[in-house]
């Protein structure tokens, strides 16, 4: 079915313990898009500069990824240049140029109006519900944000929290969040607040849902070089909406193995710079990944 | 099968964002052999002073577990008084009194040599090779060991690691021990150093298995409250080591039980302040938690 995702796109020069690598594309949508294209057809909107190579949405667009909600704007994409730590979950944004994503307003196209399944990357929580409000009636609305919103903009994160499904933030988010530094305590706040469901994310620790009275936990994939971490929440978010939305399967089950696949791409991306290892997957690779998780979490009854 | 356990035995004050506990029984050897004891019989090696409370050893030695190595000295228990942070891996030694811990000489009784499975818990390496050299032929030999031991006791640490089986130790030992903040290959180097298993500890985040080929990561349940950390990581090792000792199954789905088992304990005994939440434990209990750490991980195939 269809998968919407709404967010940035950008250029990016990255820095991490493993090496450097300039100009990579990056954004949130496009990771997304990329990883979610595995599962199924992906709808995107994101805003680009004159400088965006063509390319890039050529080859998005031989993914099945419709570009016609990519509007190509006067002025240069969003550029970030980040540097990680040694501790991977520690980085510095060394300059930030917004470009055209400073006044990004997601228009979405009207035949993208119908889409079943939507994903409101990290962007200011006001544009997350424009988009909600041009959609027609989706099955399942997930969403991410970040510190910058929850401090920042709480009524408008709060009035949309009580629009989506599924909320995916990572730990130090969640506590934001509620205040609680449990996450037992802080999923239920968050579930609360309006999400039947909630992902969290916990770097190389891997993830946990939380839904009513189920939890799900599922470790990262231990992996022995992790080049560079850009885009493995968005990539772990493509995966879990990919699945949902090519089997339709929203039940606990269903859920699960969305998740799992989430992992999957999560664990993809950070072999290589940006979203390169991405571009040589295949579907055999991610079912065999998929087994590894299955094996590396086998617990005998 | 029988199971040995030489470590310390201790009076702590505990201080912890959840309140405080004076006075309590503690040190790695009494936690292990509580919670092994649910398991098999526990012989336990260890040295107590004058003040040590002697319904403590009647309690022990009423759950099946062997005190005829625990020998009373003249002088006073180890007493240790320390205070957790909100972060709960983090804790600060506000007192330490080693007592008669100062110069524990493990002493095995004679009818002990012939356990099959043995623990040696953190002491001095030296201590822990003095064990094994009393020991007849055991099947399977477990060990910890802490950042003291590493930096400064290096060599004899290297040369007790040749002569065991499993290696239990947290991230942080891993890194120093090795070098290697990456997991996947701090593990490679301790299995190249003599352990056949490393089980590497992540607090909250559960802990992961490697042996050979092999990996196995169980995550940590999520609960809403976590009371008192000390002796997390004692009963984890005695799950592993008292359901490998109970089942004498070592193969890899009897390793996967044993560790789940250890992350069952390990779960219960941070409910509570000190071993208390033990006391009242039942194997029922004990085989729910497993099947809610079963529920917890299960990926649909």
């Amino acid at each position: 079915m269809s998968l919407l995702v709404v967010g940035s796109v950008a250029l990016d020069d990255l820095e991490t313990p493993s090496g450097k690598a300039e100009n990579v594309v990056g954004g949130a949508a496009t990771y997304f898009a990329y990883a979610a294209s595995f599962f199924t057809p992906v709808r995107m909107v994101a805003a680009v500069g004159e400088d965006f190579p063509q390319e890039v949405l050529d080859d998005l667009a031989a993914r099945g990824v419709d570009v016609a909600g990519v509007e190509k704007r006067p002025g240069t994409t969003l550029r970030w240049k980040g540097r990680y730590h040694e501790q991977l979950n520690v980085r510095d944004t060394l300059h930030l140029d917004l470009g055209v994503f400073a006044d990004f307003q997601p228009n979405i196209p009207e035949y993208y109006r119908d889409s079943d399944y939507a994903f409101l990357a990290n962007i200011d929580p006001a544009l997350q519900a424009r988009v909600l409000d041009q959609l027609a009636r989706p099955k399942l609305v997930g969403c991410d944000t970040m510190n910058h919103w929850i401090q920042g903009s709480r009524d408008v994160l709060d009035a949309l929290l009580r629009r989506v499904d599924m909320l995916v933030v990572n730990d130090e988010e969640a506590q934001m969040l509620t205040g609680d530094r449990n996450m037992v305590k802080a999923a239920a706040k968050i579930l609360d607040s309006g999400p039947k469901t909630v992902l969290i994310k916990r770097g190389e620790y891997g993830v946990i849902e939380f839904s009513g009275n189920s939890v799900f936990a599922v470790p990262a994939y231990p992996l022995e070089e992790v080049c560079d971490p850009t885009g493995a929440g968005d990539c772990f978010a493509a995966g879990v909406m990919g699945e949902l939305a090519r089997s339709g399967d929203v039940s606990a089950q269903g859920l699960r193995r969305a998740i799992v696949y989430g992992s999957v791409m999560g664990s993809f991306v950070v072999e290589d710079f940006g979203p390169k290892r991405l571009l040589g997957l295949t579907r055999e690779m991610i079912e065999q990944r998929y087994q590894l998780f299955v094996s590396l979490t086998d617990i005998p009854r």
